[in-house]
């Protein structure tokens, strides 16, 4: 996508500099600041802390982080150490350790020589290909939203949460990578980006949306509701952070209410999202791990002070108990249709192994 | 209740100095401010910026206006002027409507003179009332629980939205009141307490419930779908704005969100509120007006700084787009039961008739 018109991916790749390049998105959407990242440490801390998110980004930064530490050492032990490390810093978005299993699968066998060189390269493999599967996406979704969404208007109002677009990835978005294939191709499209508390990842959607010339509203979480209960919503679509076998979807914290209240006033429900992100090892939404976050998310505000600063304020009292799960689970029967880079199919066993055959020998 | 262990109600009447003290809800949970209002404009500004908020307490707030109004002149003209002033500050909460109407009925037939002590006579009625109402919704909502409510813990974990407690009327609250009946008869009770984006009344609710002694945990709104899911809510209970002659039920913004959860994991929803909020006139949800509040609230987050100051924070760039209505439509058949000062009815026509059989008259 392009950013001031500039196009770009949201991460960029130095492997003769052993370094990294990502945009620092706790700073998203006052201050457009890039980070160069050039330690296993680095990488984790940003994972950890938010500067890198969503699934795929997520994904495609450990694997540089991996390169980043064999650069200094490779050794098995060393490539087991900071694998574990980097699994260790987000325990529900599936494609991390999809990520990582794949670079370690790659590496094991392989002399300590070859190690990083061959770790640069599996990483810009699996960023590319995030950016060619999240295109698919965008076309099969386009396709299901020709074939399924009946615009009331003569806008086609399509809803999101969180931010699955370009930033949560190396380029073009999951959730809304149809959205941009839509306005590319000339339909007129507006998104509802609701806030998503407590880290307002909406307000990088917004941030994005604009950079891409897409219309849209910002809306706090509460008004989804309202919104569909009015018609004023022909589809939703959101990303996940891991599909259960049985199409059950973790996703930031309130997807499941927004599909609750779709599927009540008959608004098609999707979720976008590759492969690496369908978890055929979990076998339902129970078994999918929730992360809790700090709770000084809520306690503390974060934006920009009168004199174009970032400051923070105090929301809560001290002591105010708080909980922070960061996502929550959405059944699969609320979901019209998993799009993924291979097409779309229903969010149920049946419905994914008729997409990814080669999976039915797991359990 | 009590601030601090001393007793009070949330609206003190001075009329012998021709003013009321109110507590400035905008500046709590960080300072407790008594102001005093003194004027109809002070009353009516105070109703619109929020400084006093909840529908019984917007109901009892405006009565008083009208006899502030009345002090200074108490024509037939300023009457009207004065009720279609504070008529206009809030239009979703009915009780507005109801005082001033209720206002009106007693004092249009009045001689000028004598109308200013019969108006303060008459708000301090409306005040009382509230109070004894609450008390009563306390113990009818407390035995309804008892009923119907089967912890699945060792603690009643009740979950609710916004603010519907003792700082949403005179005292005692609506939403709370049941809660409060159960900590005093010594039932172990913790409540879940939603934030409430954009105005964060999650905050009055959980320094209310702090006052009290009342365990709590403030979350994200996001995140109730999780909580319900998880089996850690045994109740919801709300208040109301305004529920219309079909047990439709309009209040704060993310009601129905949390309404949908509860019915998807078979928890009881439970709406609270007196008689004057509901409105026989209105058919269903669809014709209760919704408020659309200023996009501001979403631009800008409130809290303290570093030096203990009150203080506000930019969240959006300018030029942002953004929608905020204040409300959300909750369906009946969404709600187990509605709980007044009567008892407990079903949400639907024949239950509100059954326990108001004289309004049966009304289209």
């Amino acid at each position: 996508m392009n950013i001031d018109g500039i196009p770009t991916r949201t991460l960029r790749a130095h492997p003769a500099q052993n370094c990294i390049d990502i945009i620092d998105q706790t700073r998203l959407p006052h201050a457009l600041h890039w980070l160069r990242v050039a330690t296993l440490e680095e990488a984790a801390h940003a994972i950890r802390s938010m500067q890198v998110r969503g699934a795929p980004l997520i994904g495609a930064t450990a694997a540089y982080g991996l390169a980043l530490a064999l650069d200094f050492e490779a050794s098995d032990r060393r490539l087991a150490e900071a694998a574990a490390l980097l699994r260790s810093t987000r325990p529900t978005a599936v494609n991390l350790h999809w990520a990582l299993a794949r670079m370690e699968a790659v590496l094991a066998f392989l002399p300590p020589a070859a190690r990083a060189a061959a770790a640069w390269a599996e990483a810009a493999a699996i960023a590319d290909e995030d950016v060619a599967q999240n295109t698919a996406i965008g076309e099969h979704g386009l396709a299901l939203w020709r074939a399924q969404v009946v615009p009331r208007g003569d806008v086609l109002n399509v809803m999101t949460h969180c931010n699955a677009g370009w930033l949560a990835t190396v380029d073009r978005g999951t959730a809304l990578a149809p959205v941009y294939a839509a306005h590319d191709a000339g339909i007129p499209v507006h998104v509802w980006v609701s806030e998503t508390r407590p880290r307002n990842q909406g307000l990088l959607t917004a941030w994005e949306l604009d950079q891409h010339g897409v219309p849209h509203t910002l809306i706090a979480d509460n008004a989804a509701g309202l919104l569909l209960r009015d018609g004023k919503v022909d589809a939703v679509i959101v990303g996940a952070d891991r599909i259960a076998a049985n199409g059950d979807v973790a996703n930031k914290a309130g997807t499941y209410l927004k599909a609750l209240a779709a599927a009540d006033n008959g608004v098609p429900f999707y979720v976008a999202a590759p492969r690496s992100t369908i978890d055929f090892a979990c076998a339902d939404g129970a078994h999918i791990p929730i992360e809790e976050r700090d709770g000084d998310e809520l306690r503390f505000l974060h934006g920009i002070d009168h004199h174009g600063q970032a400051s923070a304020l105090r929301q809560l009292p001290a002591g105010e108990d708080v909980a922070n799960p960061a996502f929550d689970v959405t059944p699969g029967w609320l979901v019209k249709a998993v799009i993924s880079e291979r097409g779309a199919c229903a969010a149920s066993r049946e419905g994914l192994l008729a997409l990814y055959p080669e999976e039915a020998g797991q359990k």
